[in-house]
């Protein structure tokens, strides 16, 4: 079995040890909620500085211009793009993962609805299991549309073969499950669904800085995703999307705000989309949690997704190696699946009582998190996670498990 | 004429003199932008330190529960209630005007079309001079509807009368007009809205924290406003969104996210909205740039709404007075309106070389702005503007215009 003096060789022989020096964590800390609010890296705090204290106290309104505040959107968006396999003028952060998937859902129904071959798909497919924020605003748009749409949801991602047919009009999914940590195939499920006759929007909250991710590639049709994981770009930071550049030109969507329009300020009084991407923004943009998601991003570029990829299935498989050898003995399932091809970067164990865990792990300073109903959920972030740290996680939660409290059957008290 | 001592002597005299420390404004500038982009607070710096080092860095995911991270949204919006004469649980702050307008807007339209006696009401009518994203957004909203609604522009506020029929479902307005400063009366016209059947959304961008506003007694059914202008929340900080108490349980609109969910951690796969003012919650919010929005609330409880209207406007009539008096000889002409009860706290001046202007007083550490066509606009934060501000401010506009130069005609090159 895999010593910790095994992992402590591993951390020293590991190319990307550096890139923790980038972040400040606090010591002492195993932080494995990454996949939920990603560690602030180390520039973050002077970023924050230079934007509340010199942007906005001293340099005020120049700054919309002078510190490009105006085009941050659309700059971020290009320095995300390289992350996501899109190019420059494709991605803008804006706005949250919710409002950004409403405008990629409505520009693709527009899509089919423009065209009288796909102008009957009234369908939108999507896994019951998806994060239900998106399952939420997929129910909103078709119920107010009131034109015949509804949403079907599968229970498995093998069910999307039958699923979506030639009424689907939009498939729409979430490349690695917030609770399982399974991955999609998304070029598999982009062809199957574009042979179809559906358009494909993919939501990268829990990819986009985790696993590689190439829109271009997949060849699909819209994308969303948020930056306060795996980009660590800060506490509810704006989210992104990504518009195909074939649909750059049609995509519209009902949330037409001025900054999406074509000269916002020429203050018009008709509505002229622009047609780049900018015509995926909408009202004035929280400037300064919009900046600090440079400084998250900016790390990336000191790396490329590939050695983050082969690290992150390295600390997935030791922890998933040592929870079963060390925790076998409790009733302690994995829910993630075993094979690299589909799993996240994240790992999620079944345990009857996981939220008790759970407290008891952060009283013992491992970071994790629970999910409704029973699921442990830990997220390795390949940037700053060591080796050592997933054998001192696994040492916990051993020990925890080992005592007898558990097994009395403590029940939550609350949700995380 | 008022000398430059008599307006020093005024700001010896001015009990609110004080509030202008709770500011961090730059040395020798004079600010007159207050109204695009508020200054910033003194404790802002701080705030945003705690918020990115301490609550972010160190207590990472933990502190969407113990720094009330999920809460902000309404523990915000109760604070700003206060200063729109809203009560507790009416008000949150989130998303973007835009964006919450969209929710207004979708929500009184639903409301109307649920009523037999008001379902056959298709017109939204609003000012063509309203803020442009405002009737962007009720462009889109009513193109996507798709139902036979339209948007109605009435060229002046007095046709509203003739405008507001039986075909109205909903009259969309900002108190005060972003060009002209024009402050409308809120209590006439939404009794006036009423009266005929529609309901009144109003857009408070320009008017909270700058003239009193008491929704309560207006009796009006929504609002939206934005916080980084008189409220001084930061550059792009969220917006808010106020409902009626006697709307709440049935407010409905099409982004319906997670935050708006009944039961948001139970992670249910259908939607059921909440029957509180989180109805009008979509995503997850970006928490560094609304925790700020805290830090300018707080100036407001060191004073209140009705001394600070008394202050501005004694300093927009010792602007008007002093830019008609000094500069009476250039063709400067006074498109705001001399009439307390019509006047915001901004004053606009056209000028056949406005923009020009405006850069030259720039130059000369006097923060204005232009808006297209020809207009000066300065803002006047009865928090911060000194009486002396303004005399020094007119006699460097005095000393421009005096100059030969832009009397020869200079254009401008760019939009700021």
């Amino acid at each position: 079995m895999t010593s910790r003096q095994d992992c402590i060789q591993m951390d020293e022989d590991d190319d990307l040890a550096s890139l923790r020096s980038h972040f400040d964590l606090p010591e002492g800390l195993i932080y494995l909620d990454g996949n939920s609010l990603g560690a602030r890296p180390r520039q973050a705090a002077a970023r924050a500085r230079e934007v509340v204290e010199q942007q906005w106290g001293t340099d005020l309104i120049t700054s919309w211009n002078r510190a490009g505040w105006f085009d941050l959107p659309i700059k971020l968006g290009d320095k995300l793009a390289a992350l996501i396999g899109a190019g420059p003028g494709e991605v803008v952060v804006t706005d949250s993962t919710s409002i950004n998937l409403f405008k990629a859902l409505s520009a693709a129904l527009r899509i089919q609805a423009s065209d009288p071959r796909s102008a009957s798909r009234k369908v939108i497919v999507t896994e019951r299991s998806n994060f239900p924020t998106d399952v939420y605003i997929a129910q909103g748009l078709t119920e107010w549309l009131d034109r015949g749409y509804h949403v079907r949801l599968v229970d498995t991602p093998e069910e999307l073969d039958a699923a979506v047919d030639r009424e689907t009009a939009v498939v729409m999914l979430t490349h690695v499950n917030y609770r399982s940590g399974r991955l999609l195939d998304m070029n598999a499920l982009t062809a199957h669904a574009h042979r179809r006759g559906a358009l494909m929007i993919w939501d990268l909250a829990h990819s986009a800085g985790a696993v590689p991710v190439d829109m271009a590639a997949a060849d699909a049709d819209f994308a969303v995703g948020c930056t306060y994981k795996y980009l660590n770009g800060g506490p509810g930071a704006p989210a992104f999307i990504w518009v195909a550049p074939r649909h750059l030109s049609r995509f519209s969507h009902p949330l037409s705000g001025w900054w999406g329009h074509a000269r916002p300020f020429a203050m018009e009084s008709g509505f002229e989309r622009s047609d780049t991407i900018r015509s995926a923004l909408c009202g004035t943009q929280p400037i300064v949690s919009l900046a600090l998601v440079e400084a998250g991003l900016d790390v990336f570029a000191l790396t490329d997704m590939a050695a983050l990829r082969r690290k992150s299935l390295a600390l997935t498989d030791l922890f998933i190696d040592l929870v079963e050898s060390r925790c076998g003995a409790h009733p302690v399932t994995l829910i993630t699946p075993r094979a690299h091809e589909h799993r996240g970067s994240h790992v999620s164990f079944e345990h009857p009582h996981g939220y008790a865990v759970v407290r008891a792990l952060i009283e013992r300073d491992v970071i994790g998190d629970y999910r409704e109903p029973h699921i442990m959920r830990f997220g390795f972030t390949p940037l700053y996670i060591r080796f050592v740290d997933v054998w001192d996680a696994v040492d916990r939660l051993a020990a925890i498990l080992d005592a007898e409290a558990f097994e009395a059957g403590i029940e939550p008290d609350a949700v995380t």
